[in-house]
């Protein structure tokens, strides 16, 4: 069956506490373009993350503000970086890499909060139904093309708010010459 | 069956008459080490790469000298760079894309050769037979861990100075956590 792909580039969530010591008391989010799961959003603001080895600017903040600051990135960050983050689900962050992070009013020195996403489908209990999926199973989405492969252990999120699509990082699309809306092909 | 994996990051291969445009009259390159395919090593040497959009530095010389110059990058770095190269063998050079390459002394502007690498698999004849592999054939190569998967469309290339040994870029390594020098399941 098809599915449509989302390419996650790094980017960082936060909490309403350490938006304001990044970028100031009070201060809201300001939407720059709506993402394909509702509700969220690509907002003006940026930050810089940064470790002893090295540092990455222009590191994309996405609202809305949510309870707990996470930092998302790709191997390929973390290599560049110097740091050994695990592959985790949003919100699971303990004992995941410490950073930190600046912004233009203050910065945050993150003991952990720091992931490499786990490669995962939004799905609706509807979209289970509807395609005989299993919440319990682990996916291989099959890709075609000149640097094709199989990208596996991909694990489904349910919310009756998603849309149904892939979330796939950076370095899964890289090496399979995958772009953001593309369509691939999900075993089931 | 295993094969060692050896990662190529990204590397530019001279020919003598640019390795002295970048370096100077009658430069030799000097060794740093050996690398795994018989013959072939990293240099001292390091040189920028620039396009419209943008650079990257310290890019590794990899020797000796060739009858060609080629610079080998991957899609994460196209990206950073603004092009689009195609997916080619060593060599292949025809309608690929320019680049400039920087040097200490002077600099080329390359109308074609920058490649993406494609896939491949270093084997000999002896090889070949002994593993009941067949030349014309397009491999999967199958890897474990929580970011697995299946690496597509490796072709094999002889000579029998090679060492058995699968050749993959950066994005292949990161998005499945591959490491230079782990040991992969070739599906024959």
């Amino acid at each position: 069956m098809e599915i449509k792909v989302g390419v996650s580039n790094r980017h960082i969530h936060l909490c309403k506490e350490d938006l304001e010591k990044l970028f100031g008391n009070n201060y809201e989010l300001v939407k720059l373009k709506d993402l394909t799961q509702p509700g969220q959003f690509a907002c003006n603001e940026v930050v810089t993350i940064k470790t002893e080895k090295n540092e990455i600017e222009k590191v994309r903040v996405v609202g809305p503000v949510r309870n707990y600051t996470q930092v998302e990135i790709s191997k390929t960050d973390a290599y560049i970086l110097g740091i050994n983050p695990p592959i985790r689900d949003s919100g699971d962050l303990k004992n995941s890499s410490g950073i930190t992070v600046i912004g233009p009013k203050g910065s945050i020195d993150l003991k952990e909060g720091c992931i490499i996403p786990n490669r995962h489908i939004h799905v609706t209990k509807e979209d289970i139904k509807k395609y005989n999926l299993d919440e319990s199973k682990l996916y291989d989405v099959i890709i075609k093309g000149e640097k094709g492969g199989v990208i596996s252990k991909v694990k489904l999120k349910v919310d009756d708010n998603y849309l149904f699509e892939l979330h796939i990082d950076t370095d899964d699309a890289n090496a399979h010459l995958v772009k953001n809306g593309d369509i691939l092909e999900l075993k089931n």
